[in-house]
């Protein structure tokens, strides 16, 4: 365990703890080392949703990089709430950091308009890659490096938009479980609209992640955490979890592992790529 | 050295050549075990561009799948080729594969509308992506997977947009050397017209891959194949390559190891996922 996390909590049913101060200090030196040093590169692009990650993402960009250097881009579509908007305005006017907004609603529909049944599932996926595109494209008209929102909590659920929410290059929060994400809120400053409300990802009306997942980040942190030191679904039950919960996230842990992964090659040579063709940094 | 590649000619600065019967053999296999065994999926998606490298991803779906099973999608933007899209119908049309046409103008250019002075460069990441998006939706539609296209090729000299190209969970032909795809197509019975042709993105007009990347693939992969046994730039020229060719092609090489890895995420705990956490398989 590195020192920037705390040792898990005495009470086994609570989830990971995190010293913030420590984490913040990291996480600046990390996002300096990935930017200015390892690819020379000054600027931050993050998509700011109005949601906790993005605005975690943005205040340790902030400081690694000064305000000046950092855009929080507002992409939002026909049907998402006002409130993500204005949320995300917080964030940018408590950072000072550049703000602009690209509406995706023409491209997004510009090819819903041929899948009129698509599902909800299926239209959020889209709307989620049309940010991704807009995200990179905005990042290369600001020789900026567009930076990750994605935190650890919904990396192992499996529960985010391949090649969308997880494909920036560089990635401050992805070690981080959501309830760390918000203690780190608190000591970073994040404004506390962002904190208290409930984490949607505002692709349809009244949309929780909680209601999405079935159970609470509380309890699906404590869950995967100790999963992954080892316990079996009955050990955990017999520690006080609930067998339920304990199932589904399991289920969504052992489900999506290929979203955590490389595209899979055939292999065909001894200097398949990233098989046997491997190099240890990326830059 | 897996036996489905030949040897290494004998002369030094030809491209490495492939047994292409054997090839074909074990890619059907390769198919049939991550999309059938692997995760119970019957039916592909693929998006077929005119080009050689989808057309021969397309005929060894077929043979793993059946034609019935395979979907061929056509994506023009306002201005691709003509020729594109006659060329993508040959393919479809001597496998007998299903064949469907998605216009990605009004996706691409509702956001390119808002961004008048980008680059071709800029312009074509953005068709590329929305590619990307709709060939996944297609995929959600369909209960289909995306099969990838990207050659080896391309992959190690990062001439493809990151997220796009590269994106789909499974990719055949991503070991094989622009030449070797070139012989396997030949022998799969890919029509002429696609193997003949200047391989091209069709981003613009009179594009072609090997004018961009200042180099033939025949010398480029050649170059490659070599770089990866371990040859320093002035052995290979010592051996006869060109030392400005070699410099393209080390100089691609080395500036694009990102575009061959996860994102680089920040670690704060003994579980960080792909550094501490690691499976092994992808289903």
């Amino acid at each position: 365990m590195l020192p920037v996390l705390e040792p898990q909590p005495a009470d086994f049913t609570q989830p990971p703890a995190i010293n913030p101060a420590l984490a913040a200090q990291w996480l600046e030196a990390f996002l300096k080392d990935e930017l200015i040093d390892g690819r020379g590169i000054e600027r931050a692009v993050v998509g700011v949703s109005g949601g906790v990650d993005s605005a975690v993402t943005a205040f340790l960009c902030a400081r690694a990089l000064g305000p000046k250097n950092v855009f929080g881009i507002r992409m939002p579509y026909k049907h998402s709430s006002p409130g993500s908007l204005t949320d995300a305005r917080l964030v940018t006017q408590a950072l000072g950091i550049n703000e602009c907004t690209v509406e995706i609603t023409a491209a997004a529909d510009g090819y819903l308009q041929f899948e009129p049944d698509a599902d909800a599932r299926r239209r959020g996926n889209v709307l989620a890659r049309t940010r991704m595109l807009v995200l990179f494209d905005q990042s290369a008209k600001l020789s900026a490096l567009p930076v990750g929102t994605g935190n650890k909590t919904e990396r192992l659920l499996g529960y985010f938009t391949w090649h969308a929410d997880d494909s920036p290059p560089v990635n401050p929060i992805g070690d981080l479980y959501k309830s760390q994400v918000w203690k780190l809120a608190e000591y970073l400053g994040v404004p506390k609209p962002l904190i208290d409300k409930a984490p949607s990802a505002d692709l349809e009306a009244d949309q929780t992640d909680e209601g999405d997942l079935g159970i609470t980040y509380a309890k699906a942190d404590a869950i995967l955490a100790r999963i992954l030191e080892g316990y079996t679904n009955d050990q955990l039950v017999e520690r006080g979890f609930d067998r339920a919960e304990v199932e589904i996230v399991r289920g969504r842990l052992d489900s999506t592992h290929w979203k955590r992964h490389l595209p899979t090659t055939a292999m065909l040579s001894s200097t398949a790529i990233n098989e046997f063709y491997l190099r240890p940094v990326d830059f």
